[in-house]
């Protein structure tokens, strides 16, 4: 089997690669270990900047985001007694949606299917080979169990943190940091009890008011590492929500509802360079993973994408390379600046249990809810910087 | 001997608390452990911040200043390769005043001798006595060994961490950070070879080209704890000092020149609140400290002065006992504030060691250096917020 570029994996940066590649007339072939099924359903981030939106709707992938999505103009900040909005728009001309990753992955398979995409699901031992030379190859066994070759002139390893391709760079640098501290979360049938997302410091722990739906609400709380979702029952998680939230501060009241899906998630920084390795090179969680307090994941493998759709069909239509030499470096200051910000937002909500730490994140977020430069820079960040920062 | 403030400490906001509490026809009696010649001479800061410049100005204090200070519109930041200039004016309309704590200081001496101040040089025994009740006290023996009782209505402790003061007041909460490097500081007979400071990001460590007039530079260099300044040559300072500020790059130079002082410098954050027990009033050092970094130690001094002798002047001329209430909780917004900007500044420029924290770090300084939030929210904080923050 031969294409031009073998992209392993079939989540948001694999799919939304293959539909610009497409749209920028290089083919490609896609290979999942996972099932359609379940890439369509698991539960992801829920929030696209300005940038991503802008990206979606270009690529004929924004009509249902438009309709179905919300768009926000910002966010709240609060601390006990305290809450205060934060307008992007106002501050920034940018605002935000809330579309689920769940609702982008469904839009990408349709626009896929619609363009034939050749997608294999389920593949199993999936190996890179010569990713240094210019006869790269990807062997596999597809779903039927039988033993496929795939020749390519690039492979793009879109295969996120436990997947082969971030292995396939040899004496990549590496940087991680993990957290003290994991998210608690839950989806809900109620409506969300506000228009908009609250990230709440609370001397208990951090907490976040999320939203799915008109009728679908996403909820977090910070716990310690190693929390098992089962050992909280559903009372607890409303009543620790009820207070981190402010629940009858100012007459706001939080409604709970009947909890659909509990998880918690480990939260760590880690990031891979460089994203580019002879024909190798990769996008989204396969080089960095950020902890989800900025809502920058899946807006990173998106911009990953948007840059390396670029460089590949400039090489491949105008034998163009310099787009391709270039896109490591120029995928990292992205990453780095979301990788800080990311670290930035987590360590100022988030109680590490250090009385000192505690009065220093009151004060920067008092800081930040009152200075138009603190609440600029927060806003920048959050609805996202362009592209090609 | 009695009076209406018994200030204890006649470093600057001991002198500046006596000032202005005369000039609102507020008595007071200054007492010092150490001699005049020594308060006069220690070198300690060098950057006045706008409000600080203003209030100085405003006390009658600012001829010298404005004839002999140098008038800074930004500061340098660099790392490997870059030097961008932050130009406080343009971004906030606020400039900061290259002052030493020492010129200060000498203005002061001469202001409130110029007023007749009493002031107890080379005082023991410092107790105070009874601060919760309406007859507080202090015992001291004076300079010939003779004890002496100093009924005052109230007592200003603005004799810094090592001083009485701060342990009078019972059960203060403390807020404590201890860095892991300290500053080893050097002064030089030598023009600076900037016109503005410039702090400068290093693998090495951070290093800070200061001043303090046309002759003589002020430089710095992150070192382990514990660093004996008498361990390093002259030429190893000097080699240290042009490789992290960049000797060489882009034709800049570094001007050595005869190392006059040494020392080294640990570096903390420490804040203690309240800041006032019954009528004892904490000011300056006394209550809090913060790392360098910021240059905000003399300007926080300054601004409790500035508060509290407002309050003590509304006390005793109008019996309006309102501002000295507020006293503690005003100042510490600011305390906090500035303790926060301090550690940020701090913890943005000093290698750790870990390589994620050195890529957050030079993240972080592109943003500051590249946004306009980023950039004026070093700005306001440098050059300083309103006293009444």
């Amino acid at each position: 089997m031969r294409t031009q570029v073998a992209i392993i994996g079939a989540g948001p940066a694999g799919l939304l690669l293959s539909h610009l590649l497409a749209q920028g007339g290089v083919d490609s072939v896609v290979l999942e270990t996972r099932s359609e099924e379940y890439v369509a359903a698991r539960i992801r981030a829920g929030i696209l900047e300005h940038s991503s939106v802008e990206l979606l709707e270009s690529a004929g992938l924004g009509a249902r985001l438009r309709a179905e999505g919300d768009e926000h103009r910002g966010i709240y900040l609060q601390w006990p007694g305290e809450r205060h909005h934060l307008d992007f728009v106002n501050l920034t001309g940018r605002s935000v949606w809330v579309y689920g990753q769940t609702e982008v992955q469904k839009d990408l398979i349709a626009a896929r299917r619609a363009g034939g995409q050749e997608i294999h699901y389920e593949v199993g031992d999936v190996v890179l080979h010569d990713v240094s030379t210019d006869r790269p190859h990807v062997t596999f066994t597809d779903k039927s169990g039988q033993a496929v070759r795939l020749d390519a002139a690039v492979i793009a390893g879109c295969d996120g943190s436990f997947g082969p391709s971030r292995a396939a760079v040899p004496a990549a640098k590496t940087f991680e940091k993990v957290y003290p501290y994991s998210w608690f979360g839950i989806l809900a049938d109620v409506a969300p009890s506000t228009d908009e997302l609250i990230y709440a410091w609370h001397p208990d722990g951090f907490a976040l008011h999320s939203m799915r739906s008109a009728t679908v609400s996403r909820l977090y709380l910070q716990v310690p590492n190693g929390t098992d979702p089962a050992s909280w029952s559903d009372d607890q998680i409303w009543d620790a929500l009820a207070t981190r939230l402010g629940h009858g501060q100012n007459g706001w009241k939080l409604t709970p509802g009947k909890i659909t899906d509990r998880s918690v998630l480990p939260m760590r920084s880690y990031v891979q360079t460089p994203m580019r390795h002879g024909n190798l090179f990769l996008a989204g969680d396969a080089a960095h993973i950020v902890p989800p307090t900025g809502a920058k994941g899946l807006n990173l493998a998106i911009a990953d994408v948007a840059l390396l759709s670029k460089a590949l069909v400039a090489r491949f239509r105008e034998h163009d390379a310099r787009l391709a030499d270039a896109y490591s470096d120029a995928a990292q200051r992205r990453v780095w600046r979301c990788t800080h910000f990311s670290w930035w937002m987590t360590t100022m909500l988030h109680t590490s249990g250090d009385p000192f730490d505690a009065e220093l994140q009151l004060s920067q977020l008092r800081w930040v809810a009152s200075s138009e430069a603190g609440a600029t820079g927060l806003a920048e960040n959050y609805a996202g910087l362009p592209i090609n920062y």
